[in-house]
C-alpha cells in the first residue's frame, strides 16, 4: 500500500507545497499525513542524492608526477598595505618575521614530509620529499593544506610576536605549486630564491638608510637608487654611513631556512625501585625538531652538512 | 681595472671562503678589499639570479576552462576530532556553524567574483561566476586564497562566537576546483551538498536524541540505526520523542547559502545649507551586501527568486 | 633443492655472463643446467616486470571536463613544402582537398561519437559530441587516434585522388584538443574556422589571379595585395578579371563540412517465396552515413536544418 | 559615403538573405550592388573572424614538465583483428615487425629529438631527451606529431614488406604521453617493456609451437598453459620439442631498440685535378644514423656501451 502512495506522491515531488497545502486540509489525521510525508520527503532526498552524484565525476586528477620534489610557494596578498597598517618596522620587522617563521614551522609540523622550508619577507616554500604520497600527491590538497594552515597559524600566533598590537583584519595569502624532477633543479630553485632575498634586501636597506639616517624624502631616495649596481649600493653604505652590508644581521640577508634536525634532549624521569621507593633519573634521547638557520644555501656548505634533506636522483 | 679585479675576483666566485681569508691577511687595506669584496659579492648575486631564473619555467598553467562556473569546496581537517576538543554540543553546535558563516562571508566580500556560497557541517562551497577572470583563472590561486582567507577568518572571528572558550590550535582546511559547464551542472553540484546535509542531519539529529534523550549508549544507537531509511528515522523522532524532522531549524536542515543581495540602506547625513548652516538628512541608497538565507536550493523556487545569480548558458 | 639453486642464481642474477660461462664448463650435463638456467631466467623476468611496473603510476589521468564538446583539430605539417613538392594546382586543388574529406570521413566512420567535422585546406577540425565516453573521455586518446587514422587514411586514399602521380614520402599532421562548455562556444569555434577560410581564399583567388591570369610575378602580386582589404580583393577580381567571387566554387569558398545524415537506400533483395520461386524486391532502408556539405555554417540556417547536431546547452 | 552604406548595411548583417533578395530587384544596376554586396560581406567576414577569435582561449597548456624524459608510447588499434585479416604468420611475423621498425625508423628521422625508441608486437615507444624543446614541450603536439607520422609511414612502406599482398584498409595507433624525472625511472620503463616482451613471447611461442607441431587445437594449448610458470614453458619447449628457447630469434625475444650512432662512410667522389683531369677518391666521413640492436636493455651492459643515449641526472 504504501508503494501506490510513494508512486502517487512521487509525481508530485516537484510540487511539494501542493502537498504541504492538502496536508493542512486534514491537518486532524496528522499521524498518517505526518507519516506519509516524511516517507516522501526522504525517499526523494535519497533519490536526489544519488541523482546527483554525478556532479563528482567533473572533479579531475590532479596528481604530481611521481619522484618529483614537491614545492608550494605562499605569497603573502597586498602585504605592503598590510605592513603599513600594522606598523612594520621598516626595512626589517623582526616581529613579521618571527611570525612567519613561527607559522611555517607549523606547516612543517602538521605535514612532516615536507623537508626543508626557506622564507623571506611576506613569502615562504615548503618543499616536500620526491617520494612523498601525502594526499596521494594531489596539488590541490597539498597547497591549499599548506595554505590553510600557514595563514590560521599566522593569526593564532600574532600575539605571540606583536603583543598588545592588534590584528586588524585576517590576512591572504596566495600558493602555487611546482615540480623539481632533481636535486639541481631544487637546488637551484632555493638558490633563486635566496638570490630575490639578497637583491631586495639590499635594496631596502640602502634606502631606508637613505631616508632614516640620511635625510632624505622616499622619492629622492628612490630617485638616488635609479640604475645603481649592487656594488654601489654597498659602496653609498660604506661610504656615507660606515656600514658593512655584509655583517648585517643574517635573517635578513640571508632568509630563514627550516628543517628537520636531530638533537639529543635530556629529560628527568621518575622511576620506580624494586624496594618502592622513587628516584629521580636523567634520560637522554634524540627528538627530530624543525631548526631554524640563516645562512648561504647557495652554495655547497650548508648541504654537505646536512646530508639527509635530499634524496639521490638515481632513486 | 676593475675589469681585471672582477675577472679575477670571479675565477675564485665558488670558493669565497678563500677570499675571504685573504681579506684578513690585507687588514690594513680594509676600504679597497672591502669595496673590491662588496663588488664581488653583489655581481656574483646578480649573476646568480638570472642564472637560476630558469626554475621558473618548471611552473604548469593551470588555467581554468573558460566559460564554466569554478567551484572550490573547502573541507575541514580531522574536524571530528577538532569538535571533540573545542566541546561542540551535539548534533548541531550554533556557535560553530555562525563561525564557519562568519569565515565564508568574509572570503565572499574579498572575492566579489564569488555569486554564491553553499556550506553544512565542516564544509564550504564557492562559486565563481563562469565570466570570472579573478587570478587570470589560474586554479591555484583562486582554491589558495579561499583556502587562506577562510582559514586566517576563522581564527580571527573565533571569539565573536566562542567568546571566552580558547581556540586551541590553529586548524587547517583543505580546497579543491572543480569545474560546472552548464547551469543544470552547477545546480545538481549544489543540490547534491544540499541533499548530503539533509542526510547527515537526520542521522545526527535521530542518533544524538536517542542517546540525549533516549539515555541509549552511542553504541546502542549506532546499532538501532543500522539498516534504517530516512522514513525510519523520521517516524523514530515523531513516534518516540514527538519531533516532527520538518519543523526543526532550517540552519541545521538546509544549510547555509550566501548570495550578493541589493538592499536599501538609510544613513543620517549632515548638509551644508547655502546659508552656512548644517543640517542632518535622511539618505537611502542601494547597496549590495552578503545575505545569508537557509532554504531549499534544490527546487526551482530559489532560483526563479534570484534570476541574477546565473549568468545564461547561451554566452 | 631448486629453492637453494634458484637462491644461489638469484645472487648472480646481475652477473648473467658469469653464469653462462660456467654453463659452459658444464656442457656435459646439458640438460640439467638449461632447465637450471631457464628457471632462472624466468624466474627474474617475472620478477623484473613486477619490480618494474611501478613506471605505470607515472602516466597522469587527462580525461576531459564531461558535458564539453570535444575538439580535435588537425594540421598539416609543412604542408607548403608538400604541395609544391606534388604540384597541387593553385590556388586550389581539388584533388588535395578530396583527399582530405575523404581522410575525415574515415575518422567519422571510425569513431562514431563525432558529430560534426569541418575542414579547409590542410587542416580539419573533429567535434565529439558532449556526452560521449569514448575512451573514457583521454585527451591523449582520442587526438592520437584521430591523427593516426586519418594519416594512415591520407596515404591509402592517395592513389583515389591522385591516380598515377607518386606519393614522394609520408606526410605528418600535429593535433590539439580543445573543450567547448556550450553551443554557442562550439559554433563560435566553427564560424572562427569558416572565417578564417574565407579570408585566406580569397587571398589565394586574388593572388594566383594576379600571377595567371594578370601576369604578375608573385612577389609583384603580393607587393600589389599589401594592406588591401576584402572588398579592395574583391573589386580587383570583379573590374579587372570579370571575377564575381561569390560564385566562385563553394568548396573553396565555405570548406567542407561532414555530419550523419539519414537518407533513403533501396536495395534489390532476393526473396525466396512460399512456391520456391524466387523473386527480386525493392527494400527501402534509411542508413546512417557521412554527408559533406559546402555551405555558410556561421549563420543560423544550416543549425536550423541539423537540429540533431547539437545537444541542449541545459544537460 | 561608403561608410553610410557600411552603416546600414551593418545593421542588416544577420539577414544577409533580405539582402540578396533586394540585390535581385535592381539586377540592372549590376555593377553598384555587386561592389557593396562585395564590401558587406567581406567586412562582416573580418569582423566575423575577430569576433570568433576569443574561442583561442580555450586552448589549455600542456607542457611537459622540463628537464623530464618524454616517453610516447603507440599502440596498434585492434591488431588482433587486423593481423587475422592480413594473415599475419604466428607467433611472430618478420614482415609485420620490419614495417613496425621500418615506420618508428622514419618518426625518429624526422624527429631528431628522440634518442632512443622500443618496440615489440604491435607497439613501439620514442623517449625524447629530457632537454628537448621540440613544439615547445606541449605534450599534445608531441604525440599526435608521432601518431601520425608513424602512421602514415605505416601504409607508406607496407609494400617493401608485405609486397603484392594488399593493405585492406588504414590502420589505426593511439598513443599517450609519460615523463620521467630520472635515468633509473627512464630505464626500468624500457625494461618494463622489454620485460612485457619476454613474457608475451615465450607464451606465444609455446602456444603456436603446441598448435602448429604438438597438434593441439587452439583451446588446448589453451588449457595446457593455464596456471604454467615461465620455467614450465620452457620445458615444454625443450623437453617435447627440443627447442632451447633463449637460441631463438633475438628479435622476437628482446624485440627491437633503435639509436642514434656515428657510422663511417665510404663513399667515392670524382674530383677534379689541377691538370683539368678527373680522378676518382675515396672519401671517409661519420654520419650519423639509426641503428637497429635485439639485445637485453635490462642489464647494464648495453648502456655502458652506449654512454651518449642518457643526459646526466645533475643537470
Amino acid at each position: 500500500m504504501f508503494f501506490y502512495l510513494f508512486l502517487f506522491l512521487f509525481c508530485f515531488s516537484r510540487n511539494l507545497m501542493l502537498i504541504r497545502k492538502a496536508c493542512r486540509l486534514f491537518a486532524g489525521s496528522r499521524t498518517f499525513f505526518t507519516i506519509a510525508f516524511v516517507r516522501l520527503s526522504t525517499t526523494s532526498s535519497i533519490m536526489a542524492k544519488s541523482k546527483f552524484e554525478y556532479v563528482r565525476s567533473f572533479e579531475t586528477d590532479d596528481t604530481c608526477l611521481r619522484n618529483c620534489y614537491i614545492v608550494v610557494r605562499l605569497d603573502g596578498r597586498n602585504f605592503h598595505k598590510f605592513a603599513e597598517q600594522h606598523k612594520f618596522i621598516k626595512p626589517n620587522d623582526d616581529r613579521a618575521l618571527g611570525l612567519m617563521t613561527r607559522s611555517a614551522r607549523s606547516v612543517m609540523e602538521e605535514l612532516e614530509d615536507i623537508i626543508i622550508a626557506y622564507g623571506q619577507s611576506d613569502e615562504f616554500s615548503f618543499v616536500f620529499k620526491r617520494s612523498s604520497t601525502w594526499f596521494k600527491r594531489r596539488a590541490s590538497k597539498l597547497m591549499t593544506h599548506v595554505a590553510s594552515q600557514f595563514s590560521s597559524s599566522y593569526v593564532f600566533y600574532w600575539k605571540e610576536f606583536f603583543e598588545e598590537q592588534p590584528l586588524l583584519y585576517p590576512p591572504g595569502f596566495d600558493g602555487r605549486v611546482v615540480l623539481y624532477p632533481t636535486n639541481r633543479n631544487l637546488r637551484d630553485y632555493l638558490s633563486w630564491r635566496q638570490a630575490d632575498c639578497h637583491i631586495n634586501n639590499l635594496y631596502n636597506t640602502v634606502f631606508w638608510t637613505l631616508v632614516q639616517k640620511g635625510g632624505l624624502t622616499t622619492t629622492q631616495a628612490d630617485d638616488r637608487l635609479k640604475g645603481t649596481l649592487a656594488s654601489d649600493k654597498n659602496e653609498i653604505l660604506f661610504s656615507e654611513f660606515d656600514i658593512n652590508y655584509n655583517t648585517e644581521s643574517a635573517i635578513n640577508r640571508k632568509g630563514t631556512t627550516l628543517i628537520w634536525e636531530k638533537r639529543d634532549e635530556t629529560v628527568i624521569k621518575r622511576m620506580k625501585l624494586p624496594n618502592e621507593e622513587e628516584k629521580e633519573v636523567l634520560v637522554t634521547r634524540s627528538r627530530r625538531r624543525v631548526e631554524a638557520h640563516h645562512c648561504d644555501i647557495i652554495g655547497d656548505q650548508f648541504w654537505d652538512e646536512h646530508p639527509d634533506i635530499l634524496e639521490d636522483d638515481n632513486c
